[in-house]
């Protein structure tokens, strides 16, 4: 007989869910916490489909997590086809089975035999469920936060399923990410003939001293829980091609992941003042896609590291390195937010898997976090 | 009446002799040679027509020029159709104007009154035409040249009729021009996310102190005849257009206008120091377009300054500034080279022009600087 939570993964990863699309997949999802008495409210916006589900009342423990996986790649160089899941040597391969269908295929088992041990559980339980957190996300749970912080929904607890393990799960427990934000910086100069020099202004010139300058500053130095904050050119570009010819524009990206130690007006005015001091000629747009949060030592958190213990005797390492996830938006909140999921070194790849017993493990970790938040 | 001058010049510039489509041009100049007792020898070389056309014995005085033109632009924004000559309030209208048939016209004119008054001169009087200066030129004059030293032909003096005068005709002669040459540069760094920029090495960044310590560079204070060499970076470019990705490579493309302070062997070996200094990891291709040449004071500078100030009553400013001309072939025959012709103001626009009493004047300064060199 196989076990409820691979049954269910392999019912999701069947659903073929590019973002926003969610192909039947919270239908699943909504009927099997209906029937263990979950009240659900779907929330969609746009093209995305997202639900939010409580059980019981008072201190809030939310599950979050998304149905929809990206772009499979060429099908044909999968060892099983991506939407069509397989179990081989202990593997559970398939698009979504690491990020993160296989995460909620855990939670709503965890759920399942949480609710069935405790038919009164004492805090309120909950899932935020979304269709996009892959693609663009703007109708996914940056929306049903906002929706929820206006009717003042309380949350406590959040436990975001994505993958955060890299070798064993539980190894890696995100407490926090970095805020990210971009800078779109365009230097103005005088376009001209590179035999006539002096009736030109080149901007690349110009500018080099300010980005020679910004490449080499220390940001900070990170502390306990973040790594140092770090800034990277991601695109510059000038020029018309030719070799004749001095540019009359640089256009110049970079992209910073800050930690707590700064915030995005502080970089932004660091910034400015170093432009200023060059005494450029430029035009400067901001794009900031998250504040940096950070979840530290307490009832989340230790819950977190009890439930890896107790079923891996590993200690998960706290880290908030990596990319955004949607733990960003939710940790508007207030709630205290950590991200515990399988190993990732396959999502987004070809042949995306998981070990099963991974997901086997999990579904007891998830539990044992509701039995000591909510229980 | 209508002036010989100005009625070459405009049948020339009914021809549309887009280069290096020489439509007939070259066919009308033979004619008018061969008629004055001038050997002629075409030198095609793939698809441009070029000639060597040569009378008299000795010390040789070329007279250097082009027949191609570059494109007109939108024709209906011209004042006249572009291959349609007219004269307006004492202009030469028409595509070639300026560049070069105008100067073409001074020339063939020149050299029959010359001919006319000095039917058995001393030197060698001397033409080489070709139909395409303006677009690649690799069929032009430096294949020309080529086969005239293979045959140790001999070349003392050579007038270019290039429009090198900025307000009035011989304001400004050309006795050299500066070298161009071009470095076409990747740096090798290693791919990645934005958020791990420890598992990437972004290009960019690791180029910033290089880069700008080559654009701070004095590469030399040029020298009397010459301004000081410069650099220009042309082109610069890295990134995917992504924002969250750090480049793997970063391309910069820059072109040196250089003096004889320097040659191109000199500025290859600072750049390579200056780049190894820095422990880049790099691609480096070269491109040198044109060696420096001078014609420093001599037989030909001082003719054509005679000629210059016994006609317009001004003394020509002796330059080297500006972009490239097939000069910089011809210097290689170890001929003096000097260039001299219209006001340059319009050339490559549209409506481009000349004055009509300009070309007259050119070409008694022409005839002139033949009766002192091979007179």
């Amino acid at each position: 007989m196989i076990c409820p939570v691979l049954d269910l993964a392999q019912q999701l990863i069947r659903r073929p869910s590019l973002s926003p699309d969610d192909a039947g997949c919270q239908e699943i999802l909504i009927a099997r916490l209906k029937a263990i008495g979950f009240h659900i409210e779907p929330m969609n916006f746009g093209d995305t489909l997202n639900f939010w589900a409580t059980r019981g009342e008072g201190k809030t423990l939310a599950f979050a997590g998304h149905t929809d996986v990206v772009p499979t790649g060429d099908p044909t160089l999968w060892i099983t086809p991506p939407f069509e899941p397989a179990l081989r040597d202990g593997m559970l391969f398939g698009r979504g089975a690491a990020d993160m269908k296989g995460s909620l295929a855990s939670m709503v088992v965890a759920a399942e035999r949480f609710v069935a041990a405790n038919p009164n559980h004492q805090g309120r339980l909950a899932f935020l469920i979304t269709s996009d957190e892959e693609a663009s996300a703007v109708n996914g749970t940056v929306k049903v936060v906002e929706a929820l912080m206006a009717r003042n929904e309380r949350m406590d607890y959040c436990l975001v399923g994505e993958p955060s393990s890299t070798t064993r799960v539980g190894d890696i427990v995100k407490n926090g990410r970095r805020g990210s934000m971009t800078a779109n910086l365009q230097i103005h100069g005088v376009q001209g003939h590179v035999a006539y020099p002096h009736l030109a202004d080149n901007p690349v010139h110009r500018a080099m001293p300010a980005l020679n300058e910004l490449v080499s500053i220390e940001w900070d130095q990170g502390n306990e829980f973040f790594p140092p904050t770090s800034m990277q050119i991601a695109n510059i570009n000038a020029g018309t091609g030719s070799n004749n010819v001095i540019p009359g524009e640089l256009y110049v990206q970079f992209n910073f992941r800050f930690s707590t130690e700064l915030t995005d007006a502080t970089i932004k005015e660091r910034v400015k003042a170093l432009l200023d001091k060059h005494q450029l000629n430029y035009t400067l747009n901001w794009v900031v896609s998250g504040q940096p949060f950070l979840t530290p030592r307490g009832s989340l958190v230790d819950a977190v590291i009890n439930a890896v213990q107790h079923y891996s005797e590993i200690t998960p390492d706290l880290q908030t390195t990596g990319g955004t996830s949607d733990g960003r938006f939710i940790a508007l909140m207030g709630a205290q937010v950590v991200e515990l999921g399988p190993v990732n070194a396959s999502i987004h790849k070809i042949n995306e898997c998981v070990q099963a017993s991974d997901l086997q493990l999990l579904a007891r970790m998830y539990q044992r976090i509701m039995e000591q938040l909510v229980g």
